[in-house]
C-alpha cells in the first residue's frame, strides 16, 4: 500500500509534536493505519529555527496553501490558528483540491465549522479535528461515535489548561488572579494577551463544537454566554472551599425543550466531582447520555505530545478510508436549535459582596434578596479586612438567574456595597 | 439507503436494552448511522418473558445459531454470554455466512478473539465489541482509534461493577467481605456463584482484550496472574486509609522489554488517583502514551443502559461501513510477547499479619524481611484484638515480589503468626 503523504501547515509545538510521533512511532502507525504516514512537505513561517526534528526530506512551501495543490501531498493538516485568514484559506483550496483535511483550529470551526462540513461532504471527504477541543483527550470521537447511540442532555468540562492552571495555582497558593497571570505568562503557561484563555472565548469556541457533536445541532457560538475568570479572588477559594466547592472554569451546554444553552463561566463544583479534582493544566469533559449514563474523559488538554497524539489519529483514520461527515450527520440534518435565556435558568448561586462594617447593612443584603424572591441556604459575615470592608458570602436555594441578578443589581445601588459583587454558579449535577 | 437489519441472541436486560435504544432513539440513530437500525429477529430460552419492550415485530427462532443464515439478518448481535458453547458457535456461523457480528463476550473474546478476528479479516468483515469492557465507556474506540498513534506503556483500571461495589461498601461501612458478598447477591449486584467476578477472572477476560489493543500484541488470557478480593479484610481499609490509600480490585497490564505483563489483583492506590475515587458500579481505565500522557476514561461498567449504549455505537459504526481489523491490525502483525515473571517485578508493598501477642514477635518479622533484603517504610503494631491477636501492618520500601514471598514465606512458618498473611500492590504511577 503507498505511504499517505501529509503536507504540514504551522511547525510550532504541535508541528514539530506531529512530526515526532509520526517519526517515533512509524512502525506500530503503519500497523495500524496499514500504511506508512509520511510528512512530504511543510509550510512555516520561519525556516531556520530548531525544532529538534529532521525536515530535510521535506518539501518547504512559504505560501501554505500550495501545500493543497501539490501533487505530492495527499492530505493536509492545519495547525496555522486562527479562524480566518491563512488558516480558512489553507483548509478551503484543500477541500476544494479534493483533498483530507485534518486541523486543530478551534476558532476557524466554531466560526467557518458548518461551512467547511458542507464542504467536505458534499466532496466526500474526511474533515477531521480531534485535536481541536482537549488535546490528546479522544473526545469528539467519544461523543459522535462511542456515545452515537445517546440521545445526550448535557456536556461540560474543563477545557483551557491555562485558566486551569490559573485557578488551581489561586487555589493551592492562596494568590489573587493577577499574580498568577503574571506568573503564568512569565512561565509560558499564559500568552502575552491572555484574554482569549481567561476571558472564556477559547472555551467558547472548543463548548460550541461539542454542542453541535452532543446534540446533533448547528453550531452557534455566537449563542454562548461567556464570563471569564477575572473577577475570581483568593477568597472566593477560601470560602467555596469551606462550603465543600472547588471553583473551575466550565464550559457547560445542554439541550432541553428544544433549545440550546451554552455557557463558559466560573462555577463552584462539590469537591468529590471529578471535574473538582481536575488539576493544572488536565482538561476533562463529563457527557450526559440517556442510556450510557455519566461519562467522564480526562487527560492533558494541551502541549506538543497530547495535542499531536490526537492529529496523527486524526491521519490514521483518514489512511484506512474512514470518512464520516465531520458533525457526525449530514449538515442538512443538524437541527437549528434556539438559544436557551439564560435568565430563566434555575440554580443555586454563591454570592460575595464586600460591604461597609456598619450597622443595617445586612438588613439591606437580605431585603433585596427578599424583594426579588431570592431564599438564602447559608450566610457568612466575615470581619472587617485591612481596608474596613466587611465581607459577606451567601449560597442560595435554586432560583432563577433573574432573580439573582436584579437582587445584586438592587444591592449595588446601596452605598454599603463597596466594588463589584461577585456571583458563581453552583453546578451539583 | 435500507435499514441495517439486526438479528439478537439473548434478550436479557442487555439484549431488552438494545432494543430499547434504537426504539426510543431511532430518529436520532439513523441520523447518526445514515440508515435506520431495526432488529428483525430475535433468539431467547424464553419468550414469554415479559421485557418492556415490543418484539411482535420481530421472527423469533429457537436455535440462535440460525440468526446467522436468515435473509432478513443483516449484522448479528451475540449477548448469549459464555466462552464457548452457543454463543462461540453463532460467532463462526455469523462470520461464515459473510455477516458482521457485534459481541458483548468478553470470555468468548478472551479465549477465541484472535481466532474470530482472523476470520473476521479474512472475510472482510467487522467483528464488534466495544460492550465487552467497562460497559459504556468507549474504552475499545479510544484505545485502539483514539489513542492509535500512541506507543502504550501501561493500561490499567477497575473492570468489574460486583467487585467495586462489594469493595466500596467494605470501606464506607466497615464491613468483612462475605457479609457484603451476601447483601449484593440478595440485591442482585452478585451471582448466586460470585467466583467470576471475585476471584478476579472477569476482570482478566476484559485485561487480556485490552492488553492486546494497547500494545499491538496477542491475546493471553493464560498469562494472566490473577488474584480476587476474598482475603481482603474490613481492617484493611482502615489500614490502608491510614496510610493515604485505598483499596481496588486493579487490572493492570504493561508492555516492556518484550515482555507482557498482565495482573488482577487488590491493590492499594493513593487517595487523591482518580482510580481510587471511582465507587460502586462504576468503571474506569487508565492508559498511558508515550505522547497522549495519561488518559482517564470513567462511567457505568454493566447494566442494561450502558452495556446497550455500547452495542448500538458498534451497530451504527457497521451501518457507517466502517470495517476495521478487530484488533487494531491485521492479526498477522500482533507481537507474541512473552509473559514477564511477575516475581522480578519491583514495587511497594501493604503487609498485614495476625500475630501472637508476645515478646519476640517482631524480631523474628524483621528478621524474616532483613533475611530476603526486604526494607520497611513504616510498621505499626496494633493492640491485641479480642481473641488475643495483634495485627502488625507494614509497607516496604520498592521491593521484588519475589523478596516479599520469601519473607512472608519464613514469616508464615513461624508459630507466632497466626492465620494467613495478607500481600497487597501499592500502585503509586
Amino acid at each position: 500500500m503507498t505511504p499517505l503523504r501529509v503536507g504540514l501547515a504551522g511547525l510550532g509545538n504541535v508541528g514539530a509534536g506531529v512530526v515526532k510521533v509520526l517519526e517515533q512511532n512509524a512502525e506500530l502507525i503503519a500497523r495500524r493505519a496499514g500504511r506508512a504516514i509520511v510528512v512530504t512537505a511543510v509550510s512555516a513561517r520561519d525556516r531556520s529555527r530548531e525544532r529538534g526534528v529532521d525536515l530535510s526530506r521535506c518539501a518547504w512551501v512559504d505560501d501554505a496553501a500550495e501545500l493543497a495543490a501539490r501533487d505530492d501531498v495527499d492530505v493536509v493538516v492545519e495547525l496555522i490558528g486562527g479562524s480566518d485568514g491563512p488558516a480558512l484559506t489553507l483548509a478551503r483550496r484543500t477541500l476544494a483540491a479534493g483533498k483530507p483535511l485534518v486541523t486543530a483550529n478551534k476558532a476557524m470551526l466554531a466560526h467557518h465549522g458548518l461551512d467547511l462540513a458542507g464542504i467536505a461532504e458534499a466532496a466526500g471527504l474526511a474533515l477531521k479535528y480531534e485535536a481541536a477541543v482537549a488535546g490528546g483527550i479522544p473526545i469528539i470521537k467519544a461523543l459522535s461515535e462511542g456515545a452515537a447511540a445517546n440521545s445526550i442532555a448535557r456536556v461540560y468540562g474543563l477545557m483551557n489548561g491555562t485558566c486551569n492552571y490559573i485557578l488551581t495555582r489561586m487555589d493551592a497558593e492562596g494568590l489573587d488572579f493577577d499574580d498568577v497571570l503574571a506568573d503564568a505568562q512569565a512561565a509560558g503557561y499564559a500568552e502575552a494577551d491572555p484574554s482569549f484563555d481567561v476571558d472564556g472565548i477559547d472555551t467558547a469556541h472548543k463548548l460550541s463544537i461539542l454542542a453541535a457533536l452532543a446534540f446533533g445541532s448547528r453550531i452557534d457560538f455566537a449563542g454562548v454566554a461567556c464570563e471569564g475568570i477575572r473577577a475570581i479572588a483568593a477568597a472566593d477559594f477560601v470560602q467555596a472551599a469551606a462550603l465543600g466547592f472547588r471553583i473551575k472554569l466550565v464550559g457547560l451546554a445542554e439541550a432541553s425543550g428544544g433549545q440550546l444553552f451554552q455557557r463558559v463561566h466560573p462555577a463552584l463544583l462539590p469537591a468529590e466531582h471529578p471535574l473538582a479534582t481536575t488539576s493544572g493544566a488536565l482538561n476533562a469533559v463529563v457527557v450526559e447520555g440517556d442510556f450510557a449514563g455519566r461519562l467522564f474523559f480526562q487527560g492533558r488538554g494541551a502541549g506538543e505530545g497530547p495535542t499531536a497524539s490526537a492529529v496523527v489519529a486524526d491521519l490514521i483514520d483518514i489512511a484506512r478510508g474512514d470518512i464520516r461527515q465531520p458533525f457526525g450527520m449530514p449538515v442538512a440534518d443538524l437541527a437549528q436549535l434556539p438559544p436557551a435565556d439564560p435568565a430563566v435558568r434555575r440554580g443555586r448561586y454563591y454570592l460575595r459582596l464586600a460591604v461597609a462594617d456598619r450597622a443595617g447593612v445586612l438588613a439591606e443584603i437580605t431585603a433585596a434578596l427578599r424583594d426579588h424572591g431570592v431564599s438564602i441556604e447559608s450566610l457568612v459575615q466575615r470581619g472587617p479586612a485591612e481596608n474596613g470592608d466587611a465581607m459577606v458570602v451567601m449560597v442560595t436555594h435554586d432560583t432563577s438567574e433573574a432573580q439573582v441578578v436584579a437582587s445584586l443589581a438592587q444591592m449595588e445601588a446601596s452605598p454599603a456595597v463597596t466594588g463589584k459583587p461577585v456571583k458563581m454558579h453552583i453546578l451539583d449535577f
